[in-house]
């Protein structure tokens, strides 16, 4: 895809910290600076996210996924969160699908779960509206 | 696993709202009440988390996901946040792999990626400790 950095990166066109590669996946590092050995891992083929990607596609990004979570772990850390966002309003802002590995520690001042409020929601309105066990 | 709350939710001993269910897989509420939709997909078979899942367990689960965030955009949804967490250093509380999908809006007030604050890393000695390209 024209224009699209991730896939600037996967050509070499662009550079980039690696941490795996393989025939179909690449995982290197997010130079955003948020935390200390966040890496993302993506598909060669290029993709927008999990709503397009085709299920092959993405067995593999999470096979690579797997084996950078595991070898985190070999490294010394003792946990893995892993995040994806897909679509605009999801916080996603690069259109190629890339799903976060976040290296953890104890004591390492990380909150990875976003959500803090609590809600009073009708859970049995709310699985109406979206089961697919109908 | 005896005292796995979520091997009792699989076998019918505890309920749940349920989004989805095969033959490997069932996607359910979460009753946490921390936003709208919070769907938990585990597989049925029980493993900790991400780093001791068997391969083909973990396909399933992600197919899963991907089906059920798919659902969610289907239902007037324009976007979906994938979470996981392995180990209890990375805030995972129930020890039977589960993967959080957020069905999302715009302007639901949601603000899902948790990393708010800078760093300045040797981006070059993160990599030469992570990386599996040597």
């Amino acid at each position: 895809m024209k224009d699209c950095v991730f896939c600037k990166i996967v050509s070499g066109e662009f550079p980039c910290y690696k941490i795996y590669e393989d025939d179909y996946t690449l995982a290197f590092l997010d130079i955003a600076g948020d935390c200390y050995g966040h890496t993302l891992v993506v598909p060669k083929k290029h993709c927008q996210n999990i709503l397009d990607c085709d299920g092959e596609t993405l067995a593999r990004v999470t096979a690579t996924v797997q084996k950078v979570a595991q070898h985190f772990v070999k490294c010394g850390f003792e946990g893995v969160n892993v995040l994806n966002a897909n679509g605009a309003c999801a916080e996603q802002s690069v259109f190629h699908l890339h799903v976060h590995v976040i290296p953890r520690a104890p004591q390492d001042g990380i909150e990875a779960w976003p959500f803090k409020d609590k809600h009073d929601f009708d859970m049995q309105s709310v699985c109406d509206r979206l089961t697919m066990c109908k």
